[in-house]
């Protein structure tokens, strides 16, 4: 399968070409970036004749199968429209597009087109989150989510304000996680303590399944935190950190040397666990992969992500006038 | 210092008389229960001549420098009242009342008495909660609390239902930790799936400093967990498990091998720790006999617990509806 | 049970007396200190009639049932010698003899007098190792133990250098607790890089039940490291950190969600765990004082600390010749 | 950089090509299987003109700039010598060498034929390995190490018995971790509770600088350990577990909240750290490419494995008694 990438940046050098090379049968065929500097590093790794700087003559010169786009937001909408209008199965990075009305146009276009589509959402896909899946047999009651990091501190991708870019470069992986868990979200509420440099949210889904999900969010620690507690079946309770850790206690159930209570059932990689299966970043591309093969919508199409757009849709519009006044004090 | 105890259940043998004999300059005077079972296993341990039936009777003949109580909380709210008529220091185990109502009227009581009073609120003390609040200089942002348990799962003490029974039993101490640490409450908003014999709850809580709080409880893991999450200053992401571990990491502090990335600060007992300080159950006895000996109100007063039961209440209040479903249905 | 304690140091003021006082049934009734200022902070606890500056006078005059020594190993072996002359039950903290010579007196005199004898060996009782001899179901193959502290690092105890002291204060404690999960020790081995002021060792035990040990020890950690992984039946590894923390795992063990790898059955005690259990303290004083009353021989009698004596006699042998040298040079 | 692989099993398929493809710069040009079946696999994601079936005919007529070879350790010899003959750099999967003979007569090839040699020796750069190499400052004075696995249970390799199979399937690993570490062997002893199917041994090294080392290992656990406490400097101890934490702590130094105790310096990987860094793959290709580039010795050469060879003939040759007693009860 011949990919073509366009947007040749960090999140492509590292994880994405290298995720996608560990797979068989792939084929790096192309690569395009509108910056030199980019391609000039490219180029130390690539034949000159795959590198491109414009993505559409990539895509109409070279004989791919699938691109893989890592740019900006307002571009991956550009890109996505182009591939899909030409029919290229197209995988874009989170955020998939710069705003909902731009992703419904890119259901839509998908819908119409019948390419398979994909975005980035690795999350869904981490060794825990499988086993949290698997622990709580689709009955999950209640989750809580810690999502800490230490950027963006300004806005970025040219988005409006420091909540829109923060929501839509770290919020979307810690809502898509609770919704692809979780169901359609019947109710939100935030409560927000941000400003013109911090964020920090905590942000109630109550879903339509029943079950009720807190995510806790900032850009206040040094360290990327992903951990969560579920409580599932009314019964089990999970625990998990860093994408490493996964424990599971159940009401009842009889442990090692007979006992009830003070034992858990505990989860962790090989320490020689390697690769992109754990982070879920190979989980993503062979979801993605094979969908492009088998001419089937991906479990991470586009479409996919509408409910968790709407969701920090109605997290913006519910802290608006918080925004507003944030706005005014630092102009 | 002369103390009586009532009520000989597992909480008087198993902490509060065991912790109070760690300290110096305690001895234990006189001990009451109502239940002839419990005073047959007293008596295996104390002179009979300082076992009583009546706790009237132990504090009108018994010279006591101060009571410590730990019964039903109707029963709280009977012997307290009577200790403070007889201007004898007084001690409760939570909930010091069964309603805000009762706890207003020991309020009001113990201003009038002059006596002083104390609430086994142990988390306060903890030594994660000493080193939080040093970590933090009082500048908590947010913290998110997870507190699970597995019971109640049936109504007691005499409470109408199963919800009162966990939150005077249970909540209350988590409440109470939070309020401790952030101050006056603003806003409550709960989230709860709790069903006739299930508790399953968010509350989001909004202080008047400007900071948050979202406690995660339920009756659903075989496991006591209390572990927290904050932000403070804008910059610090402390993280505590099992009131045992405690990590700090900061925005831009410089680690070993002057990384700033990856590396945290982490405090652990030594694994030797005994006693009953690591638990708080030492500071808050400390607290209370030296007030008593001071004549000063403890920290850990009657009123001291105004907020949390006001906090209480709202809860009740806010879920009132989905209750009078789940008694309708239990019916 | 009327209790004596000689010796008002830290660890009687920290650990036994606190510990002993968690024991229903037990009267401080006597305490005796040789200087004059413990005996002050002493007097701030108890009455003057029952601080003594001399023990033979509190053995004398005071109606004892037990006494508990907490002083240097060359009182221990005195007072202990008194005590026994006396037929008065003892227990002595660690070292209980400042020597092998004295031990075997010390064991010669209580197997003349019948009276019951115990030393301070809580790790024994600390609840990872009771969950180790149960999970081993008495079938160890092998243990490694790492036991970190940060001193001594000077001779004390009026000791004749830094090695003698260490292993009388520290080693004799993690000596002991393989010995006695192990049983008669076969042959001694030790590799050391140790200093006037550094102690560095791993000694390798083989016993004569053909299982192996291996004690891994310094002096230069600013932490009390108590940590250890043990191979069992064949199959078994139990991993335990901190006296806190255990895990379990088995080869073919079907775990959660039926897998095989990767899953381990993991203990840790409630996050409220107070008192004196797990550290083991309780578990050494019940069974001293219920041996004591039941008149038999403690499992933790002068006699069960020969063959760790016999142990330490032979690490100081094996490494003479290196001392020498290192006296020299100190000299 | 054009690579050709030998052998295409579960480390060329899961390590080794993932491994290499996520660098820049190289080209899988040939892979050689002599199984059918595994051609078959590796036929289904690379060209048929590139799959080959004898090495020694890959190597004449694919232009290759280097070989990865991960067959027997037999073949390892067979094809490395052939490579050398020709000149081609090439690198081999552990054990480099079915015994020290034929590894000193790979030495002495490579030392001719002035080619690039390399091993996969991945723990040397592992995270935690340069975490602790920095963190000691090339002054470790004792490190202890548990290396547990699952298997062999049974001879394999063609090799004698399960001994030999153990430790150079296992031990050359955790034997060389040691030694790049601390330098020459200068003694080894071993402690031993080997059966025909279980391998249970402590192995003591003591190095010419100074420094001791323990390894601790079995293939009893059913998970893959590799854990080690390390003593540097004479004040700092370095504790690692699954080659995820690393916990430093030192004798004096001030920490956060101006205390010296309890408090420790912990690192650990983001929880989205992939790729093959973090275990030390990634590090000893880069090593060995980079050395093929610049025409220099790796510092992973078949030179560097000599001490490693030497330590492992040690141990045998301690243990050959017992093994003559195993051999005779196992035939």
């Amino acid at each position: 399968m011949k990919l073509g990438f366009v947007g040749y940046g960090a999140q492509a050098q590292e994880n994405l070409i290298p995720c996608c090379r560990t797979l068989g049968g792939i084929e790096i065929a192309a690569i395009c970036d509108r910056d030199e500097a980019q391609r000039a590093i490219a180029s130390r790794n690539y034949d000159a004749d795959i590198i491109f700087d414009d993505y559409q003559e990539m895509i109409m010169e070279a004989d791919l199968d699938a691109i893989i786009v890592a740019c900006y937001p307002k571009e991956h909408f550009e890109v996505a429209t182009f591939a899909m209008d030409h029919r290229l199965p197209v995988f874009v990075e989170k955020p998939p597009a710069p705003s909902s009305l731009h992703l419904e146009k890119m259901i839509e276009l998908a819908g119409q087109s019948g390419v398979t589509t994909g975005v980035g959402m690795n999350f869904r896909f981490a060794s825990v989150t499988r086993q949290l899946r698997a622990v709580s047999e689709g009955q999950i009651d209640c989750i809580t989510l810690r999502h800490f990091c230490n950027k963006p501190t300004a806005p970025f991708w040219n988005q409006a304000n420091l909540l829109q870019s923060f929501l839509y470069s770290q919020s979307i992986h810690s809502l898509d996680f609770l919704i692809d868990l979780c169901g359609p979200v019947r109710d939100v509420a935030v409560t927000a303590n941000n400003s013109t440099r911090r964020i920090l949210m905590t942000v109630m889904l109550r879903f339509s399944s029943g079950a009720s999900a807190s995510l806790i969010t900032s850009n206040t620690s040094p360290h990327f935190v992903f951990d969560f507690d579920a409580i599932a079946m009314g019964k089990r309770h999970v625990s998990s950190s860093s994408l490493w850790q996964l424990e599971v206690s159940e009401v009842g159930k009889v442990y090692n040397q007979a006992e009830t209570k003070k034992w858990t059932d505990a989860w962790a990689p090989s320490p020689l666990d390697s690769g992109f299966v754990r982070s879920g970043y190979a989980g993503q591309m062979i979801e993605f992969l094979t969908a492009v093969r088998e001419q089937r919508e991906a479990s991470i199409s586009f479409k996919s992500l509408r409910e968790t757009y709407g969701c920090m849709d109605k997290i913006e519009e519910s802290l608006r006038a918080d925004q507003q006044v944030l706005a005014r004090r630092a102009s």
